[in-house]
């Protein structure tokens, strides 16, 4: 191991030293892919440093991907390939290539956004509040939001007094306050399996440990679930009971209803985020577990980027009275609080009632391109190959055979301008073989092409 | 102990029941004030219950203010005058008194915000860009207002490319994602002392021990600093070298250079919080840290709440290249990205070259309100008490003799409808006689009768 030999300059600290030292080696190729680093305590004797210096040093290598670890196993230099590829994966697709079909991004359309309305709504908070629009808002939120909020979720059922409705900047943040007031070093928490990636990514890093329950389509594996609690105790499970994110399955009454029944026996809470509900191409309409959580063990967000707009970055929180106010308080130590002029103005849309017309728009047309996609699957793909047929929602999740990597395919249909996203980041136990199609950004004349040429290369793989 | 004996009824979780019953307990008097609740192990086995039940029972009853904890010493009913006085410290206290002098908020006054031109600004950006200012935004920010941002730090001697500059949701959010990126459970912080309670809050949330630096009138005393460099290693230091709030003390250039010597030779990185450093009431200008900066141990946060407007939540993070990613990655899962129609709109504002017209007009006003309070400070304040005479800010910190609380004073303040922000929590060893008191919201002639009213009230409690 004399290659890592240095001598320290002290013109930089001393862990970055030894980074760029041993990035040199890497690049040059002095260090073969796969080689194994000498452990934190020979390193750091050798160079007569404190081992903190060599976990630094070993960290940020990993962390820009020129080493990868094995969980009590050892440091390892990634394979050359993984490293000139680096950065192709971090690169946004859409700006790199010429897409001419996103099926990628989930987000809707921006051609629907009611932007008209929404800038006579500024202009008419600007005229009447002045630059207190512009002033801190309450970390719980905008009072006459809350209040105006309170009342559009009695339409799902939803009874709770404003006093614990907390508006937060996205469903994201409300995932992440959640995880500060609820989670320490080393808790559990459960997930569907496969999972929205942003979810495991907030709830890692708060130091917990996620394990991931199957998802069915008619709701979470209970028998699996029931299982686990008897091994684990999770703080928290976090489901998405209408159209799932990325399945698209939606939990029947039964499931509902048993889930909460478990929380109860076994004590635990649930985090019901509900970004799609809205978006029910179906006839039936079932409550969310909030509206049923009559023992308070429901934490409920409901974020309007999805069925909105998700630039206004506004969502709400329903919290059961325990951690009502510790979750405020871990909002306000995460922003303070949320654009108190975005809040007036979403405010005014909902008192002047234009929200279930918006609604009741975007949701037939994704509807339409929803079916126009299953139909051009059906015709085009592979009979080995399975996907969901969701009734609401905005994607659809597709099962590749497990020979065939959903990377391969991403990859080639990225130079014939199409984009999807592949599943492998919502599996807390790695699947390759997964990928999602979003209809929101095509026309359903539009859908058949890219999905048919989807389907060639799917066949030239098999 | 038989007090705590109960029959679970099975409606709520056991937790909630024991909860429920010990709350009950309380309030009712049966446990006196100080009462050592039963050990955690004592009372599970009594109830035959699991030790988490009762630790999340103790847990929730300390959230909720009825009992405390002595670190390793138990849990203790807390006095019952606390318990009364609970509630009336959440409230917030312009909303429950008639305030006719606001001198607590130190956020900027409404009045002199840009709404005129802030809103012909919005329109345009919804002419230009229509519903696409409504989606996401890339988590870094929105790429020209980055570049917009990179050439008005060269203003503050910071050459930076866009690539390191991340837009965030205000400089809350900047210290969030700092905590999250640099911080586990354990490690230690710096901080100025006294200092902003919303830092101090964030980083013990992440599990970090906080020591206070004491902060002298030409920077944090260094003396003390490199003492305790020697005992601890800590993951940073956070500071506020323009302005420092709540003192608004100025370092001059010896600490500034001194405290980034200080970074290398013992391997941490510097915080800089820039809130104020636009409101620069004196001739000199001193570069910030960032651009002295020559071994990028440095994270630079600016936010344009203070100088700007705080509803926007918005605010940049330059990041050394070793935490770029990281960083970023964190703001991802914190709220995914900044709203973008709000960073589109600033983007124009910084391009139309608004920005210095605007701080200058508002530092000239800013300047002469503190004048005006400085001035009536000392013509009516007893000279037993100390003030700070702040080149910069927005306020100015007050410090009484020991024997008095600044709790005292801020009651009867309030009665006569003048608000003041105590101390308190700005220190992390506890001192009660200081108060902060700002000059934002009141013009120049109107300063003066609520210091003088301030003033018979300190006399009186003498
Ligand atoms: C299931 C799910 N939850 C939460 C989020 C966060 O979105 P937002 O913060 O915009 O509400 C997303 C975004 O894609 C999501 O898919
Ligand atoms: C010193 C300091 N830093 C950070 C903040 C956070 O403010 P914002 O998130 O609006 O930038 C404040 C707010 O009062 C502050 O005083």
């Amino acid at each position: 191991m004399d290659e890592f030999l240095i001598k320290f300059s002290g013109k930089k600290s001393k862990y970055k030293e030894l980074q760029e030292h041993i990035k040199h080696l890497i690049i040059s190729g002095a260090l073969p892919h796969h080689y194994k680093l000498p452990s934190i305590r020979k390193l750091a004797n050798k160079l007569d440093v404190n081992p903190v210096t060599i976990v630094n040093c070993y960290k940020s290598l990993e962390r820009e991907g020129y080493v990868y670890t094995i969980s009590g196993g050892g440091t390892y230099v990634i394979a050359d390939n993984n490293l000139t590829n680096l950065n192709e994966d971090f690169i946004d697709q859409s700006s790199t290539h010429n897409i001419k079909y996103d099926l990628a991004s989930s987000s809707p359309s921006p051609l629907f956004f009611p932007v008209k309305t929404f800038k006579n709504l500024l202009n008419e908070v600007l005229e009447r509040d002045g630059g207190f629009a512009f002033n801190y808002q309450e970390s719980e939120g905008y009072l006459p939001l809350r209040q105006s909020l309170q009342s559009l979720l009695t339409e799902y059922k939803i009874k709770v007094s404003h006093h614990y409705i907390h508006v937060i900047t996205g469903g994201q943040q409300g995932l992440d306050v959640i995880a500060k007031t609820l989670l320490q070093e080393g808790d559990y928490v459960f997930t569907e399996e496969p999972c929205y990636p942003g979810a495991i990514a907030t709830f890692s890093s708060r130091g917990a440990k996620v394990i991931g329950i199957p998802i069915r389509e008619k709701g979470i594996d209970l028998v699996i679930l029931e299982k686990e609690l008897k091994k684990y105790n999770p703080k928290f499970i976090y489901v998405m009971p209408d159209f799932q994110s990325p399945t698209g399955y939606l939990y029947d009454l039964t499931h509902r209803k048993k889930l909460l029944e478990l929380a109860n026996k076994y004590s635990f809470t649930i985090v019901e985020d509900d970004h799609f509900a809205d978006l029910n191409y179906s006839q039936t309409k079932l409550p969310p577990l909030k509206a049923l959580d009559i023992n308070d063990n429901v934490i409920y967000i409901k974020s309007f980027s999805k069925v909105f707009m998700p630039g206004l970055r506004l969502a709400l929180l329903v919290a059961p009275p325990l951690f009502n106010e510790p979750l405020q308080e871990a909002k306000q130590f995460s922003d303070i609080s949320t654009s108190g002029f975005l809040q007036r103005t979403f405010d005014l849309y909902l008192r002047k009632g234009l929200w279930n017309e918006h609604v009741n728009k975007v949701k037939l047309i994704y509807q339409r391109r929803c079916q126009s996609m299953l139909s051009a699957l059906e015709r085009h793909f592979p009979s080995c190959v399975k996907f969901s047929k969701p009734q609401g929602g905005l994607s659809i999740w597709v099962q590749l055979p497990e020979i065939l990597k959903a990377k391969e395919l991403q990859k080639v249909a990225l130079k014939k301008g199409i984009s999807i996203t592949i599943g492998d980041d919502f599996f807390i136990q790695r699947k390759e073989n997964f990928f999602r199609l979003s209809f929101t950004n095509l026309s359903e004349k539009e859908i058949e092409k890219p999905i048919k040429e989807l389907a060639s290369i799917i066949k030239g793989m098999l």
